[in-house]
């Protein structure tokens, strides 16, 4: 992970919450029902939401879009998200749709590639966000946490990279 | 990660060639050669080899068989295997080959559920495994190693995941 922070411009345009650590009580209450937060104890969250950054998007606005390079990765606290790719007519095509507890745009945060899909509201969404720079604090700072976290992105990337290779596999089957 | 070890029968079918350490110069020549192993300082490397055991296959040995349910990755030192994966008519497909420097089966070290495909070796090849729970032992006991380590799967991951997704686009837009 490259330690240098990205502008992230298009979270400038979104309405700023704050701190996730006033988003607390809403992130306490996925606890037990969203897997990425399964298991962290309640300190382990106290420490990690001061990390984040809290926003508000109205239906259509852009949380993450293709193509931009930055650097974080959000959590969906409540509302609805859809995620679109250009195809290669130049046609937005949906991909899927995500709800609260679903943790988008890790790839990104972690390689600092270009954005592989956009994420739009579909309706009014908070989230919070992860940037690289924070994530490598947590690390520095707070090693346990960040190997809890660490833990948490390659269970997460190892369970969608089985999923996609799955479905390429059906594909390149028929 | 779950803690209880697997049983990795397999890896008792191939000639053992003892601790990580004693392979540590053929792995210290490929840092700088791959990935995977850059930027890793000589006393993370002789920590993290210390974790590892290596083996020898002959040409036609299995490494890892698909459907298997075990937990250790592997990085091959030297030779050529190729990863061949069972279609949906029973009929084994070679996928891709790898050489020196590949890890290979971070997948199931990490989720712990079943093989994705079968690594085979395509000449003789010297090769060193990482459990799941060794993994977890570097975690608590060399934090340092353990936060390097995890970043490298994370990253190993994300691009792996980016290269699939590009090629399941790929299928989807024909």
């Amino acid at each position: 992970m490259a330690e240098a922070g990205a502008q992230n411009l298009m979270l400038k345009q979104l309405e700023p919450l704050g701190s996730g650590t006033d988003q607390i009580e809403a992130i306490r209450a996925m606890v037990g029902h969203t897997r990425f937060f399964d298991d962290l104890q309640a300190e382990d969250l106290g420490q990690l939401v001061a990390f984040m950054h809290a926003y508000r998007a109205q239906p259509g606005e852009t949380l993450i879009r293709e193509g931009d390079i930055d650097d974080y990765m959000l959590l969906i606290i409540r509302g609805k998200v859809d995620i679109v790719k250009t195809d290669k007519r130049g046609v937005r095509q949906p991909m899927t749709s995500a709800g609260p507890g679903t943790v988008l745009g890790e790839m990104s945060m972690i390689d600092g590639e270009p954005r592989f899909a956009s994420c739009i509201a579909a309706e009014t969404t908070v989230f919070a966000t992860l940037s690289r720079d924070a994530m490598v604090r947590i690390v520095l700072e707070a090693p346990g946490l960040g190997a809890k976290l660490l833990i948490k992105l390659v269970t997460l990337l190892s369970t969608r990279l089985r999923q996609t290779s799955a479905t390429l596999l059906h594909y390149m089957e028929r």
